[in-house]
């Protein structure tokens, strides 16, 4: 019946990821947030799988992108900084690294099988040139290579430009406003347009196509068009949510009167958790989790995850299958009848077992922040080594990855090793990490002798790769993007001043 | 098309109240449990209405079921103490009090309408036989009077009884066993029966019925039958609610099966958010809300909510209606074609709009400790006049109603007084209670300004009753119920020695 098993009996899907930024596993109707406001979303987990235990590789932007794209850990494909201990990184407008030449993204292997492929929206694995999306196996992109933040002054920092495939178009907060006081744009709308009008020039062409749709207006400051503006009964981050929940309704509405919907594999997910420190109008809902965006905790890297598939994937099915973002790499490549890269460790696994049969593989999930492994859960247990939310310095600054929520000994602001004792959760009776168990009882020596091992054999055999997200230096800012001759956009380029990015938490 | 408007056209609909006991809002899959372990409720909810913003009365037990079978706040129908300021008061086998004759319940007033009336689970509203179900219009009741804790040593405390109507039967932990060590009892399975046997014989008798099914084995120590003992991700208490959903799917299943699901009207609620000072084994979720029972943040009240009604519920609608269970009183009343009494203050509202043509009324939600208003809500907002979770005493010795969650300065461990200038919160934007709204903000002023006189209108107008929930004895205990002599089961009384009741919180 099924692709995964006879990849040579069917031509390969269409593949769309649907990619948000910073939404929370509790952000949707489906997954109990008290407004419901997301019928689309639901409408797609009642036609196709809810997964309930779906994770992304790091709590932040571009190291869970790039996880994503090459189905590797960010440790393994350089998405991490060195610079101090535990730290989380990214790839602001300063950064110098990106992602490596050497390293395979999906839509380049997808491209040897026939595949168009296209990013819509936020790229964040690198903007300068050789790091962005058409370097590395997209035909086409519109969208931004860095964070919506802004406006800058173009003397002291520029505006982040949008790109059409490999020239830029404009800035945000110039030709692409974002109104930070009413958090009016019509990005989302373009997006959504941006995509649909993608799926229908493929339709016709009848090529198959891979589409990577990665909105970021649910990413601070939360931005919706007009029409959705106020319209949530959760405030402009809720408002945000709903153009995207119209927008998914619309693509998959496309997909079915082109009549392509049985030939459309389609994921939804979000890229690290809601970013708590944000405030209740800028940030979403982890649901039943423990703190958010930046940190290890599940509030930080359990996703909202459906996987839609008419006439494959069974309707109204649930998966509790423990799986992650870069599981999409590998199971993207099953489906376009590929295997993955056999010259390098691919952390992602084939899920079309899970998603056509429902069968539940055993196999760990890795927390890390950095290149520290912060924390390992296998089953039900999740073994933390390392706890840090942030700094107390940072917290008395205000900054709070976890509100409202302090677990003693658990969401600790030193960095705090238990490598020789892990904190151990059961997530099942848990899902909120606040009752570690004993380390007297029968079950946390047990589960231990169960972890060790498996965190043994990764920690032993893990090569990491080269760290891209170490240094800064003002002069590789969006200064002067490709294109911007054209546009007479092109800002002076001050001199290099490289250094150490620093990552505080 | 409905009852609500021609009441005299159509015959009067059966009814079943199905009360869990300290189930939270989280703990259902409709409303986001990760573990996703109720298909049968689930399932009710598609098929008929879920409303997310459903509230018990008080976050205590007997309070809240006072509360719905009499339509009344507890302050009115006596069930509150004035021992101390703003505490939950209950009834445990000790109380003097227990719910008064000039208290008209929902059974009461079904009977003149021809309803045949039973109760099955626990009770909760006094244990003296004044008190007891049959005197207050059930025709049949099978279960207990007060909590299953226990077991008690029979000469300094006795074991709880178990009644068949206003004999008792047994005891728990004598005849009816709950393993304290591996959690195994018979007793939901019991309680099945009896509700299954109850349905049966009065659609055979084609007499209109209500069932009040109110078993409590989510209640601490949680409970479960040999058959769900470690079935569920979620330890001992998620045993529990796969137990409670397996039952109300055979009930509602026996409602199709009998042809009477088009004639029968079933709700589903719970009396008080989850115990989560109880630990993850023995207490629920409250979803994304603060806190739990005891308390009057929003994990204390808000509970999980269904009605189904099929024919006349539309199937798969979500209220946002803001509701309570007294609501239950008036609404049963209406179905029945009957209006409540007029000779005292009803706090509760016909649902029937609501549930018929989901149309949405205004209205206050209150929330008591004892005789103070604690907070009050109003549309998205809510004003908290005072906040306290419990003492630092009670925190220090590890009673903790918040666990993991400390907001400062509203998670107080003193009463707090917020009269002059109200904690106010927007439970959209921020359903936790986590960012109280600036009292310099324009919003603020605004509420307050709205909330302000609803509240003042409230308080001037309320005539507390005599309270009910002030004196214990233990004279009074279950030493020699009814029947006790047929058993061979009456224990000696001892003398009686009354004093004011301690409620620490
Ligand atoms: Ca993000
Ligand atoms: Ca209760």
């Amino acid at each position: 019946c099924c692709l995964a098993q006879k990849p040579g009996n069917v031509s390969s899907p269409n593949i769309i990821i649907m990619l948000m930024d910073d939404m929370g596993w509790g952000d949707l109707g489906a997954f109990g947030q008290p407004s419901k406001e997301t019928p689309n979303l639901d409408a797609m987990a009642a036609q196709g799988m809810l997964l309930l235990n779906f994770y992304t590789a790091n709590p932040l932007c571009s190291p869970s992108r790039a996880a994503l794209l090459t189905g590797r850990l960010p440790v393994r494909n350089g998405f991490y900084t060195t610079n101090g201990h535990a730290r989380n990184a990214y790839t602001p407008q300063e950064i110098v690294g990106g992602i490596s030449k050497d390293e395979i993204l999906l839509p380049r292997m997808l491209k040897k099988r026939g595949y168009f492929n296209k990013i819509v929206g936020k790229w964040h694995l690198g903007h300068r040139p050789q790091y962005l999306p058409l370097e590395h196996g997209f035909d086409e992109w519109f969208g931004a290579p860095n964070c919506h933040f802004g406006p800058y002054n173009n003397s002291v920092r520029p505006n982040i430009p949008v790109y059409r495939n490999s020239r830029m178009l404009g800035r945000y907060h110039e030709e692409f406003k974002i109104d930070k006081k009413t958090g009016e744009s019509n990005l989302t709308q373009m997006y959504l347009l941006e995509g649909l009008d993608f799926i229908q020039r493929q339709a016709e062409a009848q090529k198959p196509f891979f589409l990577y749709w990665t909105p970021d207006a649910t990413h601070a400051p939360a931005y919706a068009s007009k029409y959705f503006l106020g319209k949530s009964q959760r405030g402009r981050y809720g408002d945000a949510v709903m153009e995207l929940d119209y927008s998914v309704g619309k693509i998959l509405s496309l997909l079915r009167h082109l009549g392509i919907d049985n030939n459309t594999f389609v994921f939804f997910t979000s890229d690290n958790g809601a970013a708590l420190m944000s405030g209740p109008s800028e940030s979403g809902s982890n649901g039943p989790f423990l703190c958010g965006k930046e940190t290890t905790f599940e509030g930080g890297m359990r996703e909202p995850a459906i996987a839609w598939w008419p006439g494959h994937i069974r309707e109204g099915t649930v998966s509790f299958q423990l799986a992650n973002v870069m599981d999409l790499f590998t199971t993207s490549l099953a489906l376009a009848g590929m295997s993955p890269p056999d010259d390098r460790t691919i952390d992602g696994m084939d899920l079309t077992p899970v998603l056509l049969h429902n069968t539940v593989l055993d196999r760990p999930i890795f927390y890390y922040r950095g290149n520290e492994l912060m924390a390992v859960r296998l089953g039900q247990y999740k073994a933390h080594y390392w706890t840090w939310s942030n700094s107390w310095e940072e917290l008395k600054k205000g900054i709070n990855f976890c509100p409202g929520q302090e677990v003693p000994h658990v969401t600790t602001h030193e960095q705090k090793e238990h490598t020789m004792e892990p904190l151990i959760f059961h997530l099942g009776r848990d899902p909120g990490e606040k009752y570690p168990i004993s380390v007297l009882a029968k079950e946390y020596q047990d589960v231990l002798s169960w972890i060790s091992p498996v965190v043994e054999k990764h920690r032993s055999t893990l090569v990491a790769g080269i760290p891209q997200l170490n240094m800064c230096d003002v002069a590789v800012m969006n200064w002067a993007p490709a294109g911007c001759e054209m546009l007479g956009k092109c800002l002076k380029v001050p001199s290099s001043q490289p250094s150490k990015c620093d990552w505080p938490h």
